[in-house]
């Protein structure tokens, strides 16, 4: 049915994404060479270590610690790079392109850096750069906004892209945890690394949001260019608000497109109406919601990490650019540094809270202070705490930049001893 | 940066879908042409009557009534298929394979029933036949199932596929409507046709159900081989039973691979739990859920149905197809024809409600039919009814067979007043 051809797999690196990869070849092989034509080979894999015990069955005749020669080496046909991180990374995969090798990567932080560079090399070989494993793991969303949807007028994209941050979202919400708590059992479970930074202050939500908008909106956007946020300072009590006003919180990355030339990329906490498909995305699920302006919503839900999930993105690339290598390559070509619209001129509704002296007058007091700064309330509620008192805002949307200097001059009050959680609130 | 290639393309039929496309591909233009150096132009359309005043603006000049001199046009590139039905659109399609032209369908009706036969012949032909609007819509589904899923072990593919009895479902759950006032107003507001028959008694999604089947599995599966039961039996009873136990009623097309070598595939209302993404799909939205052996769960959620949304995936396959002419097809080739499990042998829990007279010794009764068949039942609710008794039974997971006989010979018993709903009892 198919010509079959031998494809000769470079594999850098044998971790996770690695190993599960070379399981999925050997276990699909038949699969895919039915379906395709493509017989494919593991033909050899750079490590760190060869005497280091794997979970996978692989020939340690076909390892080397030696990457760069497995980028050269002329019987290799296509290169997977799982070993992460800018270099050596960045120059294997550039190796790889110039010598006129498909590349798939999984590679989040060298996309979101230095994204543009290994587009436009790719391009200029005519070969395959694929990176659907880098966002959202597992789902298929790289393809769809590349392929299905490259003519079609996105306006926004809004993905729950971090795993970690979901899941003790969901605990905070579901069980009622701190915090902390939750974050201690996101650790315990192996969802949340010792240091949680990267996840929990929105710095790996952002890296995605740039190759997303990237990809979404055909310019070059990178890491540097999102505006965020974390969960950290995220309470019992915000969500639970949220709850009883029909929100769920969720960790957002958001790249939008305003007035059709500007690019908007940010990562935030969001309070989302409970009938939003996001809403319903528990535990470590991802899930990104698309919206076209013929499409209309689309959401793509999935596994955003693990080990094998990942390797089966990875696989769906490797067997597409494996396909592609005699028809020539697609790629997203060079593309056009964004203009970036500033966080300050973005738009949104919000949740404040703030901890008050209870005593008469202070309603007045801060309302004044919204005021000055051209932010209209549209619900208020107290609670009272002790002595204090409790204010919960829901703003109508206003620019960031005014919201911003609302709170500033909130916190310079007498009467307000705490400025609580910010939520921007997404509409309907 | 691209190379610029003019693209002509003949389209067939001008209504909604056919229509919207010429909107898209004269709104998208210059943006498809920037991205991937595709020149689309519509050089001639095919109508049923050329003085028909169009919403679309289309220059009369391309308007023909012969469909076959567009498709065998040697100035055509690409053929788009947006007429329905079987003849003349399977002689039309099979006519531009031959003639080496791509073709874009959203015909979900001929794919179901001669799906194979144009699949060979778009592979003999060497060129693309794509088709993702036929299968939910706007949704990218048939792309990921087709490319970033080909290696990928799918063991289950569960769908709501049918928007029209999601908003019946919708409502009666929601706002406690009746399964007839419910269908009324899905008729006042055009979700529904005035026969329904096709959506609601399942042929519609059952369609659906056999193209997913052969892209997930590689197989060929027809419209006849689907089993299908529709929603028009469903009371508001058993919706606010399952919804008490934590499910959700929807209408699902099913297609599973059972013990690696048969598939499965049937349509049937199902409970689903609240906590499965499918039971927060709501009003006339889609989505397929999508289970691998590596890449875990996956779902893709949209609008299943409209003009534009349907337009918007056929334009994503046209500038596929129209960037692929230069580099030959891909195609899903000859499908071998598919092993089909009997519903008989398929093994599901059930939900089975049943009026009986409130007697002594009734459920005694009743249970040993039950038993009888070998069907464990897993929990028993009892509601007065007057001078009856309603019986609210879940089973374990049991052979449908068996279920039948069982329901078969309890509507035989002089106690049983009626058997009411079945549904199927989806798992976590």
């Amino acid at each position: 049915m198919h010509d079959v051809s031998t494809v000769n797999v470079g594999i850098l690196g044998c971790g996770n994404v690695g190993g599960g990869l070379i399981g999925l070849i050997s276990e699909q092989h038949d699969v895919v060479l039915a379906r395709t034509g493509a017989d494919l080979r593991v033909a050899r894999v750079a490590v760190r270590s060869i005497s280091k015990s794997r979970d996978v069955d692989v020939d340690s005749n076909l390892l080397t610690v030696d990457a760069a020669a497995v980028v050269n080496d002329p019987g290799i046909d296509v290169v997977v790079e799982t070993i992460g991180g800018i270099e050596p990374a960045r120059e294997l995969i550039l190796a790889a392109l110039a010598a006129g090798k498909p590349v798939v990567t999984a590679n989040k932080e060298l996309l979101a850096n230095h994204g543009a560079e290994l587009y436009a090399a790719a391009a200029a070989a005519g070969v395959d750069l694929l990176f659907e494993a880098a966002v959202a793991g597992a789902i298929p969303l790289m393809r769809p906004l590349r392929e299905s949807l490259i003519g079609e007028p996105i306006t926004r994209v809004m993905g729950i892209v971090n795993g970690t941050t979901n899941y003790i979202l969901t605990q905070m919400t579901e069980a009622g945890a701190s915090y902390h708590d939750a974050l201690a059992e996101a650790q315990s479970l192996g969802y949340a690394e010792r240091d949680p930074t990267a996840d929990v202050e929105g710095f790996d939500a952002g890296a995605k949001a740039a190759i997303i908008a990237s990809v979404a909106f055909g310019v070059s956007v990178v890491a540097g260019d999102v505006y965020h946020e974390g969960i950290s300072a995220i309470t019992e009590a915000d969500i639970a608000f949220a709850s009883r006003l029909g929100y769920a919180v969720k960790l957002l990355a958001i790249a939008e497109l305003v007035d059709k030339t500007e690019v908007a990329v940010r990562v935030h906490p969001a309070m989302v109406p409970l009938t939003h498909p996001l809403a319903s995305v528990r535990d470590s699920f991802n899930a990104v919601f698309v919206e076209g302006g013929a499409v209309g919503d689309l959401m793509f839900y999935g596994r955003g990490a693990g080990g094998r999930p990942s390797a089966s993105a990875v696989f769906g690339d490797l067997i597409d650019a494996a396909t592609n290598i005699q028809r020539g390559g697609a790629s997203l070509g060079e593309l056009p540094r964004a203009s970036i619209r500033s966080i300050d001129d973005i738009e949104s509704a919000f949740y404040l809270s703030l901890d008050v002296a209870d005593q008469a007058g202070v309603l007045a007091t801060v309302a004044a202070v919204f005021g000055a700064h051209g932010v209209s309330i549209r619900s208020m509620e107290q609670e009272g705490l002790g002595g204090d008192a409790r204010l919960i805002f829901i703003t109508h949307p206003a620019r960031e930049a005014n919201v911003q200097r609302t709170l500033a001059d909130l916190a310079q009050l007498d009467v307000v001893a705490r400025v609580g959680s910010t939520l921007r609130v997404i509409g309907e």
